[in-house]
């Protein structure tokens, strides 16, 4: 393997670049503004030319870069080809053939950025320790990332552990991003959070220091329910449990090692952790009652770490 | 690679023991009776003095055996442990080293009946030409086998793939054989059906053929549908709802190429895909609408394909 490797996160704001030997080491990160406009025609430019600059600073020959790992903010087929992502306005892509012309042929491997964050997490992160695992991102939506024995499972059409789409509520009126209704990301999602808060405030008098705030947010409902607060602690006992069972079912599908919870939900910490946890244990077949739960703790870096570890693979894992 | 290997299917009454070469050619099998009294202690044995004599008889020596796979009819941990197998009465036996110890260290590897019948229906049967796939087995109970990328997925307790154990109804009041209430098997096995037909039999007053037969079984229901009763439609279609919605949540999870459906159920042919695809569509993440399904095709021989296969591997596919 040759010394050194690029991890490379393309967000929709930003894209995050980081620098790795290939014993695994983290050198130096930086930053470049994703670039959407004329269909996102700069951004793969933007990055060669960041990298190619960065290596002639250090001195470092393209010989000496074992490749690049990257992740997108869509579905990617065969580690290369994006077909639509709109967060980025590309239409179909071969980034890493594309990629790979611009940096004199240097490697390139490409995944889907919520599965690569939760290769970074198994790798560095909350999922430290175990090789099979299920990433949930609980954000404004809820996402996953599947790892089987330290590799991205991406299904057939790069919607693996697109786990916020599976539909827990058959009498939902309300429709999904995806159309659909019903679906858990509508309930675990700070978004479903906040819209349950909210429904429980309407519907009961019941005295609430949520009622004082101006804006409720998942945060500050969490925080509520830490104090003690009555409805808050309903609203995340009612996300616990959608979520605690369909993670029962997923288990029943996959049997992951362990569950890594990430996103700015999980931010909530050990409350996230507990409630989820007495609901799966609850529902779920015998054999996995005590399949572990952990946070994630790489933030934002999760991305850039996995992707890196796309590049050094499973035999090089420290 | 050597010349030949075996492919044995444990099953409750019989082992079935198949022979092949290492292009994948199958050349010969035979049954044994499997005997269970004292632990089953003798299964083992047994088996490997069926294939000793066997070789002897060929005149083929234990060093052209490139080895043995095992399909068992229980949780298998690392390809070779039983933890606990109530169907033959065994505590933990590990299978790979003991067969192997008996069998001149030939080596052996094993997996859940289940997961090395999918492998078997995608090497040879239904799911011939695709890598990635869910076979959903519909037979007493519902069972699965899950292959990624030509390899069983086992999962981290062995309970991967265990599909017929997703709640598919919180408000079922009559316990599945797990304990726990409402498991998609109890709905969409043919133990399932057969209860589904009855409650509709006895809440209305239709017209049914199925009125006149002495003993209602799932393939009557299906066989009534065939012919146009309105109640085994009904029945069908309910089964269809139940197990189609599953999948569109289980694609949500791992992205399959294709479901192969197995299982005695399957065997009312085409009617089944058609309903089940009918209801998967529906519910399913827009990306994967189009995943095919497709009928399993070698019955009871899927176990000693998919054990012959585990020692084949995917570099000698054909």
């Amino acid at each position: 393997m040759k010394k050194y490797l690029f991890g490379i996160d393309i967000g929709g704001t930003t894209v995050k670049c980081g620098f790795f030997d290939t014993k695994g080491t983290f050198l130096e990160s930086w930053e470049i503004p994703t670039r959407k406009e004329n269909g996102g025609e700069k951004i793969l430019p933007d990055i060669a030319e960041s990298l190619k600059s960065f290596l002639q600073k250090q001195g470092i020959s393209a010989e000496e870069v074992e490749g690049l790992g990257v992740g997108v903010p869509g579905p990617v087929l065969k580690q290369s080809v994006v077909e639509r992502c709109v967060n980025l306005g590309w239409s179909t892509v071969d980034v890493a053939a594309e990629l790979g012309k611009m940096l004199d042929g240097i490697r390139v491997l490409v995944n889907n950025d919520a599965n690569v964050a939760a290769l970074g997490e198994m790798w560095r992160g909350g999922g430290r320790g175990f090789h099979s695992m299920l990433l949930v991102t609980l954000g404004t939506g809820v996402g996953g990332g599947y790892v089987l024995e330290d590799k991205i499972v991406s299904g057939a059409h790069g919607a693996a552990a697109e786990i916020g789409h599976i539909t827990v509520n058959e009498r939902e009126s309300i429709a999904c991003n995806c159309g659909r209704k019903g679906c858990l990301e509508q309930y675990a999602s700070a978004t479903g959070i906040v819209r349950k808060a909210k429904e429980l405030l309407e519907d009961s008098p019941e005295e609430s220091s949520l009622r004082k705030l101006e804006e409720v947010t998942a945060k500050a409902v969490f925080d509520a329910a830490k104090e003690g607060d009555v409805l808050a602690l309903k609203t995340v006992d009612f996300m616990g449990k959608v979520l605690g069972r369909a993670l029962a079912d997923i288990s029943a599908v996959i049997d992951p090692e362990v569950f890594v919870l990430g996103g700015g939900v999980s931010r909530a910490g050990q409350m996230v952790i507990d409630v989820v946890q007495k609901y799966y244990a609850k529902r779920v077949f015998p054999a996995m009652t005590e399949t572990p739960f952990r946070l994630a703790v790489l933030g934002n870096d999760a991305g850039m770490y996995g992707a890196a570890f796309m590049i050094l693979g499973k035999e090089h894992r420290s």
